[in-house]
């Protein structure tokens, strides 16, 4: 029999991230354990109250999840082990009976809210706004009348748990919206290549030299590696200081990746190795030939050859 | 007798945003409206009710303001003009007559709420959050009863303007936090140059080929032109698309940024140019001496002698 | 009736330079002065004894020709104007009624010496060299018995204008040896693009800053610009102080090109431009879409709208 | 008793290559071979006729010398071992009793002769030029009359072995002329690192990217190493077909210069590892702080660690 393994998530039961995790084939049949915030949701794992956590990372529409990027930035001691995609829409969700027309006062997370700014504007121009802390807190804050608000924005998994009459549906502004969601462990070696791999950074800057960034992006560049995510956040001590998060196209075992983070690692003050671990498309990397694992290795033997004062072919 | 100007800022009054307002010398006796979001205040100007806007755009913890950055991504037909800072705390305030002891619930905007972390853990490890849609109203909201919070989050001039009791101050985690203002104008020739100022833009980068951020980096550095800000922002179409908003020492009359400004030009799919304005600090921009001005200069009247069949001197 | 003009080249008759000469359609029917060095021909220009000279100035075999390469970079005043190819061949020739077995000194031009080294090697191992100051001398210090010589090493053409017998042919190394000539006048204006152009220059890197010959390249390279000819050759006051000398393809009135000349002014300390001529093979110069002229023209159309305060389109 | 050595040099006796070997320790008390030429004295090595040979690479003047660095570029199982600089001057020699208003015909080697271009064109403009094969055969012939000329331009250790009347002396157009030689033996292991070494290859580029030279600059440039030579030598097989002469900063054992060395094998067609050897100036190499070798050591620790799963610090 195996072990009943924990994992975190940003509840309640409903939200997007239950979706992600509802994806995860070996979380099936274990606890899910709904937590507040991301940083609950690491700590959980830090101190092996869970197994695993599954966190928001980046959103289509708005970015980088910066709590999620700042909180990874700054507890070590995590590997993010997968990566999940979530398609992101929204519904407008009443107490039985109320109808379009009655709604003034809608109930909204900020970020849901900035996603629906067109759907509003078009059908309900003249709505006031009260903020809550989740897209479910909006849409029981409205059924428990704890929240002073006529309607909410809600993801559409809402119904599934609780009496809602659902006054519009895809109320997003954008149909292709997608959330990505990684899941996070505690530090172990990475899982073996699959061949459509990415792997996750956090860099800091030097300040002392004005290109730092352009030798950053070339470390990947002249080694034939793409990046998927470039994210600037302030390191938060002065204005004009910043780390980048990065995910790259590739596994730490690939030569290539190797490399690129040897060239990281030597001009960066701090990088945070966040994981090497299948993509959520699993779509296959492309690399140029010259890039590949055979032409490191060989160029290794040829190297110690000459050290050695043996003769080259 | 001078016309009357109309300044929008976010209100209401006791925001940072009056802070930064407060900061500029010919809005002194005009008058100053306060609106709910960006969007309302750049509509203002674009619409010409109001004859500029102050908008917060960068914090010195939270990095870049993403529906600012946004805004002025979307919305053509202004320019930036001016530049102002405001450092940033945070008080604890509540109704007169309520103790620390007595603090449950707290309202807070969320990035407010996620300035005071360390504070409130120390303080507060027990509280719950609301939150609030402004540093303004989660103190009102505690005033009025509207909010169930016992204690709010606000920014310290809410106590020049209402009755309250301050439980705390400076409970933000960083003391030295600033938050960067601009003010924003329908679009203008750029004033002339003063030594000291800097150039914002929006670029978005062709998709067609991977090493367009370096290539984009690459137009300044070769020019010898330093960034004080790069950030990232999703297009919003597609995961991986981004946009990024630099700001550029310099002036658009200079001669190295004006050829930079050429060059982002000519491979970018889509330039904003937000303006050229003097920076808030007041720090003349420094640059290594070969690109200065007269170097340009010379280099044409060069090239113009070779094209006529000039001999060389 | 047109003026008689003359034409100075590196005699005597049957020469390559001879040959190249040939190719030029307004040459024919005007006086043809052979000179004994390069500095002669060019000073014959820049003193106008002659209206232009044909010079060596690259074998595909021995590189760049130094002499032509310095002469061009320290004689100010002159312009290409067209450019010659002509296919290297020797022929070893002797005094009528010598037979190989009787040849035991070879007199050769060094180039042409180098160029025949495996032919003498497997033909004549024991063979000794006299050096001669040109193709044709050789040949003809043979004939005169002013070299100690039994056969000489002499451009094919040499049988044309005297009498020897010819012990083998096509003696170089290389079948496909070719050199590059080129037509040089007084300064004057370039020619009107043919679509095959190219531009020739010769570039002193600055010595204060290490990484000067890759941002010269990188001159080029960021605007798509290819080079056909990078040489290295010392300034020759010190060691480690080199110019270069460079064939880009394109001309000075490509946008292009122009943008490319404007960033090495800037950054050389001595550039000297030698002109802007139709390619020898006519092959018309192939350049990704984005360095066309028009992105050039719109982008200072967009700065000029810019700082006039226009709205962008 | 030591083993008696063989050192090959371009002889005769009196040379500028006798005077860089007299400079070799190691090679006094053993045999000098003079040789006729580049190829004969690398042959003796390959063959082991000889223990190593003394061979001219570069001058000031001319820069690299062409016939060694072909040679160099296609004789495999050679490494330099050592660097000498010897400072060229020329003297002008005759017969005893002929004075300089007797000379007429100058004997010299077509390198030297245009190394005193100068001086000749103010004191004897109206000579005529016989080439000779070596600074020591023009003497020579001059001498026994078998070139006809009345003086030789020669190196001044002629007359330590020969009766001439010298008729000027520093007679050579650059006072500071320097001629770099290098000590070749078979392939051997390089010396340890003396602090003040460099590096020799040739680096064939690959033909199918354009900004291949720009790729290899930027091998040496990323890890901080400054490059004393690069010289453009041509394949040979084709116009615009180029290999690189390259010098470094630094020994093969550095970090820094091992890794460059991988990362120009990985994307180089061919290269060749010439040696790393002790500068002939002994001037210690200087680099940023930033590409010690801890520094290599130190992100190589920490790739593994990350391979392994172990916790970063």
């Amino acid at each position: 029999m195996t072990e009943r393994r924990t994992y975190s998530y940003l509840g309640p039961a409903g939200t997007f991230t239950e979706v992600a995790l509802s994806q995860v084939p070996e979380a099936r049949d274990h606890e899910w354990k709904p937590v507040h915030n991301v940083g609950e949701a690491l700590s959980d794992v830090l101190e092996e109250r869970s197994h695993a956590a599954m966190i928001a990372i980046e959103n289509s529409v708005e970015g980088g999840v910066s709590t999620t990027l700042d909180a990874l930035a700054t507890m070590p001691g995590l590997r993010i082990v997968g990566e999940y995609l979530v398609s992101v829409n929204f519904v407008l969700v009443t107490k039985p009976g109320t109808v379009l027309a009655d709604v003034r006062v809608i109930a909204a997370h900020p970020v849901a809210y900035a996603q629906c700014h067109r759907w509003l504007g078009e059908n309900l121009p003249r709505h006031e706004h009260v903020p809550a802390a989740s897209n479910v807190a909006s849409a029981l804050g409205v059924l428990d009348g704890t929240l002073h608000a006529d309607a909410a924005i809600a993801a559409p998994g809402i119904v599934q748990h609780h009496e809602f009459d659902v006054l519009a549906e895809k109320i997003g502004d954008n149909d292709n919206a997608v959330t990505r969601f990684v899941l996070v462990a505690k530090t172990t070696a990475p899982a073996e290549p699959t061949g459509a791999d990415k792997t996750s950074l956090i860099v800091e800057l030097p300040d002392d030299h004005p290109g730092a960034l352009l030798e950053m992006l070339e470390q990947f560049s002249t080694r034939g590696i793409n990046l998927s995510l470039l994210q600037s956040r302030p390191v938060g001590d002065a204005l004009g200081r910043y780390r980048f998060v990065v995910d790259a196209d590739g596994h730490i075992h690939d030569e290539r990746m190797a490399d690129a983070l040897l060239g990281i690692r030597r001009f960066s003050p701090r990088v945070v190795f966040l994981g090497s671990y299948p993509r959520a498309d699993r779509k296959i990397v492309q690399y140029p030939e010259r890039y590949a694992d055979e032409i490191f290795v060989e160029a290794r033997d040829w190297l110690r050859a000459l050290i050695h004062g043996e003769p080259e072919d």
